[in-house]
């Protein structure tokens, strides 16, 4: 079923997308968008941060929605959600990143959704380099639905289903579901803690919530300067526990698996677990990443996509 | 002078820059890109930040040198700035915005520069609706050469000269230079304070530099709430005093001016003036804002142009 996604270089002057709005393409089941990498998308390594490819990966999901004429509200929800007062929370989130962009390149990104379970519902992205065909991130999200007044989670009604079921496509995720269960952190088990961490007004949303992709960067908060300075974000797994608003202080917890920072020259791989949590100690977002060394070669990647789907 | 900037309306069609790359025109000595504003550009009022506008305008520079075939390093600085370590360092910005635009909408940025003084280059920017022309933005900022080893400022040499005097337009700037000087602003005549602000991994440019473009972020903040989510930002002067680095730790000083938060509903335009340093002191950027109440009639802004820009 890889068949559909195969890669079919474009030349610039046969595109039809010149306002970068993004298209549906493959019979309407996927929705496509290219994004030049902007100087001010960039990092201290002069490659596009995580920060940046999360809200592409944002971006093109509300532009699926759009396109396919089921936005509601402008945030995602369809018609007969607004209707109920439903809202999509991400619960889950993975990522694997081959390699990062630098300024001035285009990228493309494909993405497409499937059922998840019996309530949920999964969005899967490939990002590619556009000139190329050559992967660069895949990412896989699982959302399901809450009452936005109650706060409660709910089941996705039939008027929904109908709205959306013909979307869904029969795949199965492109990055494998990591089962694994991140382990508990608190203050005796993280190696780095940072409090005192406070919303900018710049990391609010239309809901004046916290953005999701923002808690990457309070993650990164507490991962320590060494790692960064050495090592780039080779794969995450988020998982959302509870909003963030205004108003709140958080707390940023990291702890390093394996030979952690006093051997970064040797270490190659580093894996750390990470929670963001309220001062009080509720769980906002609990994350594992997995870190490389820079320039290191990704033909020896830790992270292999699956034969058939190359 | 005005006429070249005529506006001509495009039919998607006729457009010749899919990537957004964005392209010379007028002779050579414009620069124009086009931005679709993305959902991630835009704040807790549904339309684009300040910041996306600056970045949008830090992009159009960079991208304009580069389109010219004279970006030496990556970040701005001629081959012949980079033979003799020389860089750009911004020392003031002016920013008037009629009007924010909102998620989708596509904007068109022309840039250009001239001289400014003796040692100095002065770059313009007018933002307008790509759909209808409508003007948007407008922003002058004038940058000097500092050597990047010693850090002190330096006259342009006639090498450099050579390079982008050919450039220069003989224009006014678009903002008109608004020479008052910003009062001296400390604990004692500050009405709020932040302190403890340090910056973000994600705020580092390519130099382990916090970014120009991230200390409004600081700016507001100070600003009290009350004024965040009642007005919005008409227009900014910022005077760049010295850099700030990965390490430092910084404090947001903010006054108000007129008849400040405790009677926003009547007052209208509310002035601030700001103050971003070091906690030891140091002043890193000065600046003045004002806001205008939302949905204020733009007619009546406070900001007009001259009559014969318009």
């Amino acid at each position: 079923q890889w068949m559909m996604l195969d890669w079919k270089p474009k030349r610039p002057d046969a595109l039809t997308d010149p306002f970068g709005i993004g298209r549906i393409v493959e019979n309407g089941m996927i929705f496509r968008q290219n994004f030049g990498i902007r100087s001010y998308e960039i990092g201290a390594d002069r490659t596009a941060s995580i920060e940046t490819l999360m809200n592409h990966l944002q971006e093109t999901a509300l532009n699926h929605v759009k396109t396919a004429g089921l936005l509601g509200d402008g945030f995602g929800s369809t018609p007969e959600m607004c209707k109920k007062n439903l809202i999509w929370v991400v619960t889950k989130m993975q990522v694997l990143v081959d390699r990062y962009p630098t300024w001035g390149e285009v990228v493309q990104v494909d993405t497409w959704v499937a059922a998840s379970g019996k309530n949920g519902m999964r969005r899967d992205w490939l990002v590619r380099d556009s000139m190329t065909g050559e992967i660069l991130t895949r990412a896989s999200g699982v959302s399901v639905m809450m009452n936005k007044e109650t706060r409660r989670l709910a089941k996705i009604p039939d008027e929904v289903r109908a709205e959306i079921g013909g979307y869904f496509l029969d795949t199965p995720p492109i990055v494998e579901d990591c089962n694994t269960k991140l382990p508990k952190l608190d203050e005796n088990t993280a190696d780095y803690i940072r409090s005192g961490l406070t919303p900018r007004w710049s990391d609010l949303d239309v809901n004046q919530h916290v953005n999701n992709v923002k808690y990457i960067n309070w993650i990164l908060e507490s991962a320590p300067s060494p790692i960064l300075e050495t090592h780039e974000l080779a794969s995450m797994t988020l998982e959302y526990r509870r909003e963030c608003r205004r108003d709140s202080v958080v707390q940023s917890l990291t702890s390093v698996t394996g030979d952690g920072v006093d051997d970064l020259a040797s270490s190659g791989y580093i894996e750390c677990q990470h929670l963001v949590r309220l001062e009080s100690g509720a769980e906002i977002v609990k994350g594992r990443t997995e870190w490389r060394p820079k320039n290191a070669n990704r033909f020896g990647s830790v992270i292999q996509l699956p034969a058939e789907s190359l």
